[in-house]
């Protein structure tokens, strides 16, 4: 131990000094690569303990640098699209003593937050929206006739995102600068996709950076007026120049393109930069890097390095306990089921191992989608695969759902499609923090007509509600929580009806109403509350939309005090559509208390310890509801 | 009279065959310029008596009629993308009776409806999903082992929306034919922007169609083995094929590209679609047709005839008589605040002119930005706009907001940045039915924390609340309806303040909540109830979020019935809000009364006749409310 605290030592040597914005440009050039390999060597040892990002943070490190030393923040707006290969931005700008608490409650964000750091220019978790929000900045600074310099840094993967495409259609009509930097690693989490990584893979093939071209432009600018000849053959409109210049696609769209670069040469990358810089229009550099890179397991398996727990650094050794997750019956289920049914198809967003349909994909890669980082397309691509005869199951993350909320409305339930959302990571999702936590699912899809909400007690009914929406003819969303499968309450396998709520326990006075992973709570709940001697009944309420009206109504005579417990926001929440049923049906001798998380943005943190913040644990519902109970009874 | 009746009959020689699918084949080849004409008549006359999408139908008449002539109907899938454009397709499918009620209640939809009819493969309203919805229904078929041709028809102003840039992402590694027609009128509904306008713009001008590539084609089969030198060079893979092949930026991304072809040609249009279908690939036709074709006054002025009032065929005047709208106060208020505040920008997502901003961009061009089809970008550039110290104003109609609920959620609000949302069209839009109606927002909007909602009363309110936006350091969302501003109330001009409501009158017993256009209503529903003797408080809400507590909380103690009225859906609503808001308070003595829409999807139809059908209307409320009021007092 006490020797690897020395490696450590000795290992930051030149970081020791990096403490402020700008520090990395005391630094002598022939230093850089011994800095590279000390920020590797601190984000290996770093993110080893605390888990973070680690295969995307060690591919841009030469990038960041390179950055840096070209730009002068924060004055000039650096933006990063997704942000979480910002890592070493972070540790350039002062904040390496933050990375032991990296992704922890109060500690530092796992992503650009404008609130972290003045260097932060734009705060970003979702993918695609660096291009749209640099432009921003730079119409900002163009109309108040300041002159920064601004850039995005987006990936190949980010680059699948329509929302990307748009922000580049309108760069290119951009009359001032603004600096596009194309971190094409061929990856999004996992391979990237489609026929823009095609074309980018072409690229990367058939230029050998370091070879043709810039052997041509060494040749060429040997030659008297040579540089004038590249510089012509640049801004030449006429089509010879396609035969020698890459990129053609983004100088088609209006976009001036430069490269490839390659991403780990910081003499290229400063030289790129500095070229970019002196041009009056959006410029793309296009940067090839290897993710994971100086990391041998990173490289060799980049999508298990992308987003880690602690490991152990030696092994690659991932340290935290395998359990089954919500995901692996998830994807269990729908693999059984497919092997019966022919037209069950799988769709994912550019998750396919955070979603598990690497599995579904391993055995039917035929009815098996991966469309890239494009939850727009990939809804109403289901929906016409319902259309076409099929039956899709749409695997994306309740936060990135929200991209797709317009294609639900529109493509998929005004006609009622059978497509079947697996709505993951719902509810608190914990170290990603407040651009990922999945408290809005709820909200939004009850705002949807047709939909069919659910979400599952235990692992148990996941797999059954799975089989229930793929036989259901209409659209079915059913939510489930991040991580180990609840395997409790086992007791209960009343099968699943339409509407229909399960009532686990039947007595009086306190009804709890708990959907999801807060059934797991409101069990504890009642136990607590059954040990100070209340009577309190327990429902499943299973279908969050329609509910079940007549259960309720049923048990409202016996039940003064009703109790709504999700995970999810107040606003548009289940409890608040409780609320209105028992108000327009006059339930006046019923008391409501409601549990669920406020309307806020809910920052990174454990999950649990979120959950008892915000008031959505055990504890604090026994006591609010005593207090309530107590009050009133 | 009489003479115009005649004229249409002759006029009608060949159309009056054309009543079920596939009719339009049993004409011989000549006579397709005749048919082309009388459903140009056809169409003049029809959308001159019922108002409809113009313009865009105009322009398609030919390539419709070659689409129709290529595929066998209802078999092959045919997905109109936006769908506007659509009414050949419909004359051709045997629905040209049901023009005299077109976009009326239970008449003809102005866009394509499985419900309507077999040859409609997919329902559209928003733009951008064609390709999407065509890709999903290509896999199924493939996946089937069936054999049906898939077209997409898209125009190049939705070729901006980032959906579709998804789709060919995904379409570029289909191993099938899957046919997309891009229709390249250049124009949205205003003219098209963007990089990708400029190039399909180079397109057009340096080819000069039926000229150069024609020429070499023609000269090259004329040799021996010409033909297969062409398809050599076609098929090829040098970049020698860059310097005769138009459409290599789609070529880049792995699609075939065919064009550009006349797409009033319907000779070219039938070999290109024939050429294309034996393609084991997504192929492009690129097809250039003129928006208004064949009506002068239309072909001068595509944006005023692409959706128009019932006008004159002569003179081309619109018969409606104008009024001040919303739109109108919002876009003249704009305008005086931009001149005293130099950061004031505006942006509008394609929609220049029904958003009013048009009048904006002819004052402060610089300050003004239409993005195209694209409303997440436009969102998150608004975002970069103010973190760059602009105070930007988004303009987009409530529908079309869906598409950047997650930017709103993602970009905007986690920083409270002081962007202002103009969302026009909120609540019933009317004749375009199901796709366009704007009853979700308020829900949408207020899952959103951090966000301001407010709605105005009338005119006057729209401007304060405007202003008041403007200065307000956050994100604050103003909606408004579609039509002529309301000009009644203006006795009430209590300044706005933030969060508060204004008390219009405070009687007792019942006390209406109302906002923005239900304001309105609520005023006629108290005269109604005051005539028959009740004593009744009217509140006119302004904030939807946050909501004026204090004021409900004072008021409630005289007021046994609290009744909301909102033109949105009950879900995730207002009033759903009020109901958790007694709830929780335990305002046990108060009865409640919820006015919203259901949670359904609103069909078109007048959107007075929609009001009173769904029970929002004046008679309707007074009615329920008398009914609870009478049966609980």
């Amino acid at each position: 131990m006490e020797e690897k605290m020395n490696e450590k030592v000795i290992a930051s040597d030149l970081l020791k000094n990096i403490n402020a914005p700008n520090d990395i440009k005391k630094l002598p050039a022939e230093d850089y690569g011994k800095l590279a390999k000390e920020i590797r060597e601190f984000l290996i040892s770093n993110i080893s303990v605390t888990g973070g990002h680690l295969a995307p943070n060690l591919g841009v490190v030469e990038l960041t640098m390179a950055l840096h030393l070209s730009l002068n923040l924060p004055e000039d707006k650096l933006v990063w699209d997704v942000g979480h290969q910002a890592y070493t931005h972070k540790i350039l700008t002062g904040r390496k003593e933050g990375f032991s608490k990296l992704r922890t409650y109060e500690g530092l964000s796992g992503f650009p937050k404008m609130c972290e750091s003045d260097c932060d220019a734009f705060d970003t978790g979702h993918s695609s929206t660096s291009i749209s929000a640099a432009l921003g900045l730079a119409k900002a600074r163009d109309l108040q006739k300041k002159n920064y310099n601004v850039v995005a840094v987006i990936g190949d993967g980010a680059l699948s995102g329509g929302m990307a495409f748009e922000a580049l259609n309108n760069a290119a009509r951009l009359k001032s600068n603004m600096i596009i930097i194309l971190n094409d690693n061929n990856m999004s989490i996992n391979e990237n996709v489609g026929g823009m990584a095609t074309y980018l893979g072409k690229i990367r093939t058939s230029v050998k950076y370091n070879g043709f071209k810039d052997g041509l432009e060494k040749a060429l600018s040997n030659l008297p007026k040579g540089k004038a000849v590249i510089d012509r053959l640049r801004r030449s409109k006429d089509s010879i120049k396609r035969l020698f210049i890459p990129g053609m696609l983004f100088e088609d769209m209006g976009l001036t393109y430069i490269g490839p670069i390659d991403g780990h040469n910081i003499d290229q990358l400063l030289s790129a930069i500095s070229s970019a810089k002196h041009m009056n229009e959006a410029v793309i550099i296009h940067v090839i890097t290897k993710k994971g890179k100086g990391y041998r397991l990173a490289e060799k398996n980049p999508a298990k390095y992308h987003g880690i727990d602690p490991f152990v650094v030696e092994t690659g050794e991932v340290m935290k306990k395998s359990t089954v997750s919500y995901t692996d019956k998830f994807v269990n289920t729908l693999v059984s089921l497919a092997e019966k049914d022919e037209k069950i198809v799988a769709i994912t967003a550019a998750m396919p191992s955070g979603t598990g349909l690497i599995k579904f994909a391993k055995k039917y890669p035929k009815r098996f989608f991966d469309v890239g980082i494009a939850e727009e397309h990939a809804v109403t691509f289901a929906a016409g695969l319902a259309v076409g005869g099929m039956k899709p199951v749409v695997a994306i993350y309740s936060t990135f759902l929200q991209r797709a909320y317009d294609q639900m409305i529109h493509d998929v339930c005004i006609n009622s499609l059978p497509v079947v959302f697996a709505v993951d990571r719902a509810g608190i999702v914990g170290s990603d923090g407040e651009t990922h936590q999945g408290i809005f699912d709820i909200s939004y899809m009850l705002t949807i007509p047709n939909m069919t909400v659910m979400a599952p007690k235990n692992g148990w009914e996941l797999e059954e509600m799975l089989k229930f929406a793929i036989d259901y003819n209409g659209p079915v969303a059913i939510r489930y929580p991040r991580g180990k499968v609840y395997t409790d309450l086992t007791e209960f396998q009343a099968p699943i009806e339409y509407g229909k709520s399960e009532l686990l326990y039947n007595e009086r006075d306190i009804l709890l109403l708990a959907y999801g992973n807060m059934v797991r709570v409101a069990n504890d709940v009642r136990k607590n509350l059954k040990e100070q001697g209340y009577s309190v009944s327990l429902v499943n309420v299973r279908f969050v939309a329609p509910f079940d009206e007549n259960l309720l109504k049923e048990l409202l005579p016996t039940h003064k005090f009703v109790v709504t417990l999700e995970e999810n926001i107040n606003s548009g929440g289940f409890g608040q559509k409780i609320a209105g049923f028992l108000c327009k049906n006059n339930y006046n001798d019923n008391r409501y208390i409601q549990i669920s998380l406020p309307d806020e943005y809910i920052p990174q943190g454990d999950p649990d310890l979120l959950r008892r913040k915000y008031g959505i644990d055990t504890q604090t519902v026994v006591q609010k509801i005593i207090s309530e109970v107590g009050s009133q009874t």
